[in-house]
């Protein structure tokens, strides 16, 4: 829009009106302007969301993390009020040098009730150190694509869901829950397009060798709110209840908050996000990664949704993970950018004060 | 996703499969992955993009453009397929240096048949110079928002609008439709929340004037799906057909294209966009600007909605834009930096063959 009088922005001051625009945007549900709800979008009133940034965006970095500061940033993400945490892999360093620290991490972070920890595992001596380190639930992964399972992990998708069998086996001996990721529900970098039904024969799969939910990933990042929609349908279509069907979209392409509006409206209530936007994209290289938490939260809250996420003790959370990446390293777009660049705009005013 | 065997990811040759993925992804209908339509969201078959990178993205930008790169910039917008392109404003250049050169830049883009030159115009004088210029329709602007209106043009919202109304009455004369600008339409950066009533009311005027067409913009970026909703029912209520409707969103909050989503399902089908992304807010100093073109059109024809923009020459346009804007600048993220990044390091790799 044209703004003529661009001058009284540059008088604005940190905590004058314009400052405090964002919290009391946010503040929907006291608003004189909270829209009715007769032909507004439907959304679940609540949702879960699992952070990932931990694991699959911290994965996806160049810059080695410490565990120690792992440890920070999980604690700092529990503190927030995220409920849900992939915080580590149980994999073979010689794969993933990055996740290799996964028991160190797990023995340094606070265990506040209600906070669940995720380990992701690729097979039965996975779960054995994932059930040492004494995390709440575990990952198993499959692909929906023939090509990206042989070039990711050398087998077929039959084949890799016999492989976790035993894992699921022992999980469950172990008590603990399993999530089933389906990658490249939405494309493949080999394939192009992926078939809807090919993400339901995976999700019927995965439920069968015990999987408890189901999380249809976007690996690649390149779906779109139609493509999002059919995978969904073709889980539930699959036998995954609306309640276990979680979805994992990467923001490669800008469109991760378009399908995740798609999948509440569908009456999916658990998304995943990380933190800060971390992780990237290996076929897009200077491409965003995970969509942020703070993106998804952002549309939920402003839509009335409760995700019981604190943005500001989030903020800390990505702030802190991204002095520990260095560089300078800022989320590259959306709200996790907008409300990061305006609080240390605040916290440099104050300073000078 | 877990990627144990990441080594392949750096193998993946330019050209090669990996490579081709985005132009095939989004080969939607011929796929055989496309999915029913039976619950998917509902979109219109057609949907208008009113480029706005040459005004709304540019005025926004610190390096001043000379009159010969915008020109390049809008002929390569309008090969690119967009039909309706702001191109100019013709307001004080006391107020607005970056667009003194409305004239110049008019008088030198090619006129392919069938695209729209659209000028922002703030009063009978902006007006005249729009129909010295042979544009073929203008814009004028008022707020939602009583405090921006006075920090912004120093009058209220019904003055402005009476400012309009003899530049109305010249365009009507003339022959020009006129598009009437609604801004913080979905939240204001004194006010906070803005209500919907104030859009409605603001439609009404607008159309009241002789407005062709009614843009519900949000300026601050800040809005969030629900909001959209009830922004656009507002103006839809006050008479607004949904023909005659647009949405204007920016991506401060990376909420846009979940804004525009919501749009097209309530049967909006005029959205407006710029080329990589341009401008910026100045309440989020650092903060992405306009939605990118690039990620609409990605979303549309991903979801099987025809644009008639061809995302190669939108690219062309992306590409020579960031070059004159200099400093290595790039879109922030979204599909706009992804497929620019795609394509040069493409470019790159044959260069070193």
């Amino acid at each position: 829009m044209l703004r003529p009088a661009f001058r009284w922005v540059r008088r604005v001051q940190p905590g004058s009106a314009a400052g405090a625009f964002t919290s009391r945007h946010l503040n929907n549900s006291a608003s004189t302007a909270a829209p009715d709800n007769d032909s507004a979008p439907k959304l679940p009133p609540e949702v879960t969301i699992v952070e990932v940034g931990p694991r699959d965006g911290l994965q996806n970095e160049r810059t080695p993390i410490s565990a120690e500061s792992k440890i920070g940033f999980v604690n700092r993400l529990a503190a927030a009020g995220l409920r849900r945490i992939e915080a580590v892999s149980f994999v073979s360093p010689k794969w993933v040098p990055q996740m290799a620290d996964g028991a160190a991490v797990m023995a340094g972070v606070d265990r506040p009730p209600g906070v669940r920890y995720m380990a992701l595992v690729p097979n039965l001596k996975g779960l054995e150190g994932a059930v040492s380190a004494k995390v709440h639930e575990v990952a198993v992964f499959a692909s929906a694509s023939e090509t990206f399972s042989q070039r990711n992990i050398n087998c077929t998708i039959a084949e890799s869901i016999e492989r976790f069998r035993p894992a699921c086996a022992a999980a469950a001996s172990a008590g603990l829950p399993v999530r089933g990721y389906i990658s490249c529900a939405l494309g493949c970098p080999f394939e192009g397009a992926v078939p809807p039904a090919a993400v339901g024969r995976v999700a019927e799969a995965l439920l069968a060798v015990g999987c408890a939910e189901i999380c249809v990933a976007d690996t690649v990042g390149a779906g779109t709110p139609l493509r999002a929609a059919a995978a969904l349908r073709a889980a539930a279509a699959a036998g995954v209840p609306l309640l276990r069907l979680a979805a994992h979209f990467h923001d490669t392409y800008g469109q991760a908050l378009a399908n995740i509006l798609t999948a509440l409206q569908m009456g999916v209530t658990t998304v995943d996000a990380a933190a800060a936007g971390l992780g990237g994209c290996p076929y897009a290289p200077g491409a965003t990664g995970n969509v942020a938490t703070e993106d998804v939260v952002y549309l939920l809250e402003g839509c009335g949704v409760r995700t019981g996420v604190d943005l500001e003790r989030l903020l800390d959370a990505s702030d802190y993970i991204c002095g520990a990446l260095g560089g300078g390293r800022l989320p590259a777009a959306g709200a996790a950018r907008a409300l990061l660049l305006r609080r240390r705009a605040a916290a440099g005013a104050a300073a000078q004060q």
